[in-house]
């Protein structure tokens, strides 16, 4: 099996280790993330980098770089204290590719890109017209990482839509008929294939296959 | 589209609410721990909540939650200072999803779930020797969620092992050949389908599609 190290790290060419690194560990959700300025002007970019944190409250925590397009995201969601989480279909790939250009502050990404935004109830943030999972959240806490300047966004979700196709009778969202996209780095997108829902765990019995 | 608001989060059964939360973003990399405590004694667990830190020096961030299964490996983690990441491929789902069980502190998961412990060089943590692409990381910073008392923990990556076939030239990684192995949510495990892979993104034109 092929290995790198410490010592392999740093000799390796600088785009070779950012691909390798950033696709490791495979496939995240490919997230765009919708806000709007103090003024109502809205802006919309890809993410990947976002973890569940908890279900009670509901709290979402996004990974922000500092150096990067990313900044508008940011600086928005600091103005109003509100964004929103939006995931589309395999078909608008190159739609949710393309808010990663660095586009100036003068023009959103949603006309540029061809998606629409859509504001619900009194929600200081847009969501994206286009997608079957939508959420709304407010900023709840900011987490530096020291080790090297990136910043943990923590949000409470406080709306959540769903199309009615993509909700299973017992909560869980069905991901395979809403084709949600996923991304593996920076570019490689993906969709997904069911393998197998099993029961929660136990020490004493293999565990049972659910239906999907 | 059906939605949900704060208070419908609060009137929604326990575990609905846990479901539809945790399933809510789509599938994440279904990533076994390995760790060992002091006197070598192995320990595995599945982990979802993984993030990408950063690139150089290579990092990655895991989220455990306090009260759960995740604790011997925190536990490990904090012992040795060490751990690793390993992804697997689809045709282990239900090994990978048994880890979750609560094993006693006497057995380790990985005889009771047939999967093989192997160390490497002088880490003193394990990876998963049937694991496709495997990552041995050095503690490196523990970063409290004050918003509901989970832990971020950021690793330094020291060691990366992958299979020829899952590594391009470029140095992304494939992870089709691969099948590696995702979830969504708790219990709903699913691999990867392949949409696009495109250029970096320009204002002024369309992504190219690059080959996968």
């Amino acid at each position: 099996m092929p290995s790198f190290n410490e010592q392999h790290f740093q000799e390796l060419d600088i785009s070779f280790r950012k691909n390798l690194i950033n696709s490791l560990m495979g496939a995240r959700p490919a997230v765009l993330i919708a806000t709007a300025n103090a003024h109502g002007k809205t802006n919309l970019a890809v993410f990947s980098q976002i973890v569940h944190v908890g279900a009670n409250p509901p709290l979402c925590g996004i990974l922000f770089r500092p150096d990067s397009v990313e900044r508008h995201t940011l600086t928005n969601i600091r103005e109003t204290g509100w964004f929103s989480l939006n995931l589309l279909s395999s078909e608008y790939a190159e739609n949710v590719h393309q808010t990663s250009a660095r586009y100036g502050a003068d023009s959103s990404e949603f006309e540029a890109v061809g998606l629409d935004p859509e504001f619900t109830n009194d929600y200081l943030a847009p969501t994206v017209k286009q997608a079957h999972i939508k959420a709304i959240c407010q900023l709840k806490e900011e987490i530096p990482v020291v080790s090297n300047g990136t910043l943990l966004v923590i949000g409470a979700i406080k709306w959540i839509g769903i199309e009615d196709e993509c909700l299973r009778s017992d909560g869980s969202v069905n991901h395979y008929s809403g084709k949600s996209l996923a991304v593996c780095g920076l570019d490689d997108y993906a969709s997904l294939q069911h393998v197998a829902r099993f029961s929660y765990a136990k020490p004493d019995r293999k565990p049972e296959k659910l239906m999907p």
